[in-house]
């Protein structure tokens, strides 16, 4: 059985009765029943992952950022030049990004990955080379990689997702890295929720209307005549995805086996957790949406995993930054549950 | 020259010289421009308020739950009895509140302000017993206070924020506790707006329909037919407002003037940020907007004040919760502007 199906397998629903002892602990609690809004659904959603109520403490943090490049630059979807992939996790390994920033001032630690920076980068403390392909091949004129390549880089993230377990996190965090990667995540929720390319594209980091309108077509092209089958998610990932999409989708799926959450990024986790939920619906209860970016295709997404943003702040970095954000929030959901005194224990009497 | 009045005269505005520092180097950071959104702005507000580019970190951090009761909770505007202003002193002062987990979980002090609840209280750790009185009087069937308890208790407030600075605290968190003080914080609202009663009264912590029918009324009974004056801000204080909502108005007053920054919880901030825009206008760019509220008036005040709520999860709940949260966005807005890398210094391309 390969790894890739072995996680699968191994993802398991949320456990009913733990979710059950958590709304039920939110209605004892000292504070009017509901008053915590989405933060109560989160509390409940983290018990039922764990299986128990409440759940453990979702810490420490680990925030991976998968980087890799895309063959679809070359159609001028970006005015970045694509070098800046890798110079960006220079940048990440010498602390200097913001996600550097946020993560620190959140405690989550950063790794970075190269599952497919077109460059020849050198293991160094912080980033594990995990290249599957030096960047994806143009979707606008073909298949973005093989279907092996695909299942390589979602192994991938699946083992990285094992790691930071295994070295005592308690937590996970998405980030990306990879110029260009807005135009494959519009694919891919294109492909995944039957959106059209016209309400999924966005202006990513920044574009003019003329290069908006050309990865639009950019977009609409890879997915046409041959629309991928978004019952065959292997072979739509492969079709108009990226490599760090893949890897992402197979950390959430690894992240979900062990039943640790994930608190997923913006748009670039939301195209890649739609390929994780076509393989394993399940692994949605653990994935939280840590918060929504200005790309429109993401909204569209959350939409489609039945997920609720936490923050929503008008960003549009990437990196892991909403995720970074978002951990002291669900930290607090957490926290919340674990330690407020109940009606009967504090003496406070409740409403008539 | 009284305290308040001192207070008054030395907020000045915030400094254009700092706010274009920190637009300038927003630009330069390693990242597309403006793809931070709302946090940029708060960067940029706080270096504004410290008078200097990058600005201060926002730590350590301490947040002030005022307490006091309401005379208007014999209108039965609210299912809960009053002593549960005291019970949730004890239980702020016990660790067991919602506020205590949150305010944990973002390394922020709490401390607590009693003035004016309707029960003797014994001044013990964590306990600032500052009472002005026991409770309003009924604001539906006169004004809820004097004009001299209204000043006593705005400047106990500033003395609370010049008492949390000199501390070394380097930004503060407003906090509130007062069974009924919602209706007070709608009264507030439309004297400072103008907003009708049945825009700006919610259902506060969890009310029925008919409740919320007689707490509209009372509270454009309170309004009218002596309306009052906006422009006399301690005079429409005195007349529907909480001795909570006054101390906080001190609070933020008291911060603007020490030119810390403030972040304040929900509607009854939102209510008493009102009196102090009325008071100091320029009191505003202290001012960051935690959350916001499922309080209708709380939007609107919000407006009215000119802020941006970066926490919007449908709490309901007071006592500085929503503060409490938003507490690590803005250290992470400041930690950016701070540590972040630039083109420049990163050797990072710059798009085409």
């Amino acid at each position: 059985m390969s790894l890739l199906d072995e996680t699968i397998a191994t993802i398991a629903p949320a456990h009913e009765g733990a979710i059950a002892d958590a709304r039920a602990r939110q209605a004892r609690m000292t504070k009017p029943a509901g008053s915590l809004g989405v933060l109560e659904d989160v509390s409940v959603q983290l018990a039922g992952l764990a299986g128990e109520c409440p759940p453990p403490m979702p810490e420490p943090a680990a925030l991976a950022i998968f980087a890799a490049d895309h063959g679809v630059h070359a159609q001028g979807v970006t005015p970045w030049p694509q070098e800046v992939t890798a110079q960006m996790v220079a940048n990440f390994l010498a602390g200097g990004a913001v996600v550097n920033a946020f993560a620190a001032q959140s405690g989550a630690d950063v790794v970075v990955v190269d599952v497919g920076v077109a460059a020849e980068l050198d293991e160094v403390p912080g980033l594990l080379v995990r290249k599957v392909r030096s960047g994806t091949a143009d979707m606008a004129t073909g298949p973005a990689m093989s279907q092996g390549d695909a299942i390589q880089a979602v192994e991938t993230g699946i083992e990285v997702a094992r790691e930071l377990v295994e070295s005592g996190h308690r937590v996970l965090l998405t980030g990306d890295m990879g110029i260009a990667n807005t135009t494959a995540s519009a694919a891919l929720i294109c492909a995944f929720t039957g959106a059209d390319p016209a309400d999924a594209t966005g202006v990513g980091t920044g574009i003019d209307p003329a290069t908006h309108a050309r990865k639009v077509e950019v977009v609409r092209r890879a997915l046409d005549p041959h629309r991928p089958d978004a019952g065959d998610a292997i072979g739509t990932l492969a079709t108009v995805g990226g490599l760090e999409h893949a890897a992402l989708a197979g950390f959430v799926l690894g992240a979900a086996a062990l039943r640790v959450p994930v608190v997923l990024d913006g748009v670039i986790a939301g195209a890649a957790a739609l390929v994780a939920q076509a393989l394993a619906p399940d692994c949605v209860a653990a994935c939280v949406a840590g918060h929504r970016s200005s790309e429109p295709g993401h909204a569209i997404a959350l939409e489609h995993l039945g997920l609720t943003p936490l923050v929503d702040l008008k960003l549009r970095l990437g990196e892991g930054t909403g995720a970074a954000l978002a951990l002291p929030l669900v930290q607090s959901a957490v926290r919340a549950l674990r330690e407020v005194a109940t009606f009967d224990s504090a003496g406070v009497t409740e409403k008539a």
